[in-house]
């Protein structure tokens, strides 16, 4: 089988295709759970993940997911000059500092979940940092051009900027990296990812812009605003058929490279999981761009954004694995979330079956 | 300060107080986690778990949860000659064998999450087990006696098998252990759960009783009826107001055990992850008789057992951690959890602080 999108995602990399998972192997996969000694079912989502794993990879097993590794993609928006975010610009290249020293919440999070980290420059204001082992410099510009007076990027850098995410994948799956999670980190981006769900998803600005990193009532109705001003200003761009257009227009220079991060892991037949609100928003974009990535996602959690779970509803995507009120980005809850996938794999690895143990099944219910 | 409820538990255990969490502890603990590098309150449940944990040490640091054991405590039951289980009862007996071998559920997350494992025997029918370095005798008989024509146990039954946990805890405390977490094996035991709730909490057993390890709508009536008679075979030591008595007439040998095994942490002053729909019964019982375990458990999971989230919401508990769908029972969903616990504790151990990383705080919202 072949990409099910060429079309879209064919304009920004001809040559990648993504393999749609089976269902002949999910259902495989569920005779393999069958057979473990538990009532059938039980494991409840551990089971969905661990089906999922098995047709991601088309029946290979031991399922594996480690070496895992985390990219936490930094860039800057335009925008915050609308003053959109109670946190000031420098606070990106801050945090950048902050996540290369290892004392962000993704940091502790991923060394409690057993992930490797890079942090991916995507172009942070201020020019390149200074050469570090865990960064990656793939900058697109000096932050992205205030999406409220024009186009955030042009539709050439948005492609550039998923090529240079699923170059990113290829590099470390040749390293035997066997999951990736993608996290963000930029001041004002959820201005962006919100104007994202509402330009693709036809959601409202009034109804999708929430507080961010913590903005009160009145900037939140100011945001909205300018959000609404940005769809209004690149009208012709933001089509809904045309995921490349609306991430050029309000989009951001990390979530075109996440978005790129996960067609990549798509096209390596790898899972990767999606964090909250800024990550889905590059979710929707590529899933658009090729429908046959939701077979390798993993959505990590429902973020306490209030537009979060509304936009995966209209994306119809299941619900996501947790629900533990997260909203500070960065990766955070997909480093929470990779320990779930860990257990799937194990459960389907590692149990006993019952014949194996010696446990009579179940009789008639 | 002193155990809020020496009155009901100190029929058990005289000697033994739990110290009620303090808010000052648990607000000392959120001016930290406000000062770390994150929009405030942007953990979410990992903070609520960090305050908690800091609390229940009354404010002792780094927070700890590390090594951390699992009780999976067995216990067979007369009421599983009505029929009311589609897995027959020798089957308590071929999984304790499982989970001796490493082969079940449980062991595989307990491998996964970072937690050691014990499986007490707190009666199964057939007599003790060969000895296993991980088994622990603790019976307390060859499984109950049929709560549908009578008690399932004497009131000083109950009261030992509270006490052997309690005993267990303070041994493995002692050892080092610094969070604990219970699950269950024992055929017919959502049985006996779901008429603890009844009995406890004034619920109905119609809209309480569950399919369990996978009843069929037919065998799920059949036990909603058993456990109506055995509701009314057992009316006078049935009050609401007498946990003890409600566990020795409908409760089971790993249910006290597990009961006694959350009063002995809260003890110690350590967390105890409480699993699903039957560890919760045992909690229910637990924390009636001491409502200051309450600063000490975790629930970990809702199950999909119908019946659970209403028992915890009659008990005015918060919402679980985890929705995951999961209804195995053993201790899953409480292994599952742990990384939840060591995620909060690396957190509060282990971030930056806005000053030490030298990032910009918030302006006004």
């Amino acid at each position: 089988m072949t990409n099910q999108n060429t079309s879209l995602l064919a304009e920004v990399a001809p040559d990648v295709a993504i393999v749609p998972v089976s269902p002949a192997d999910l259902a495989a996969a569920q005779a393999h759970l069958d057979n473990l000694t538990k009532p059938q079912g039980s494991l409840g989502r551990l089971e969905e993940l661990a089906r999922r794993l098995y047709a991601m990879r088309g029946g290979e097993t031991p399922l594996q997911v480690s070496p895992a590794l985390m990219f936490t993609v930094a860039g800057d928006h335009g925008v915050a000059a609308q003053g959109v975010s109670p946190f000031p610009q420098i606070v990106t290249r801050q945090m950048v500092a902050n996540l290369l020293a290892g004392g962000a919440g993704v940091n502790v999070l991923c060394r409690a979940g057993g992930m490797d980290f890079y942090l991916v420059d995507a172009g942070c204001v201020g020019g390149p940092f200074p050469p570090h082992e865990k960064l990656l410099d793939r900058r697109l510009g000096d932050g992205t051009a205030d999406m409220s007076q024009g186009p955030a990027m042009s539709r050439e850098t948005a492609a550039e900027g998923l090529r240079r995410g699923m170059a990113l994948v290829a590099e470390q799956a040749a390293r035997g990296v066997r999951c990736f999670a993608t996290g963000e980190m930029g001041i004002a981006n959820t201005t962006a990812a919100t104007a994202i769900y509402c330009a693709l998803l036809g959601l409202d600005p009034d109804a999708m812009t929430g507080p961010g990193a913590g903005a009160g009532p009145e900037r939140v109705r100011h945001k909205a605003a300018v959000i609404r001003r940005a769809l209004s200003v690149n009208a012709a761009a933001c089509r809904k058929d045309d995921p490349l257009g609306v991430l050029a227009a309000v989009g951001g220079f990390e979530i075109a490279v996440m978005a790129g991060i996960m067609l990549g892991a798509a096209a390596q037949r790898l899972p990767v999981l999606v964090d909250g609100f800024i990550c889905s928003a590059a979710y929707a974009v590529a899933v658009r761009l090729c429908p046959a990535l939701a077979g390798y996602a993993v959505l990590s959690h429902a973020s306490a954004e209030p537009g979060h779970v509304p936009a995966l509803e209209t994306l119809e995507e299941g619900a996501p694995l947790l629900h533990l009120g997260m909203r500070l980005g960065e990766g955070t809850g997909a480093a929470v979330a990779y320990h779930l996938l860990r257990c799937a794999a194990a459960v389907f690895n590692e149990m006993a079956t019952f014949d194996g143990a010696g446990v009579t099944g179940e009789t008639c219910g």
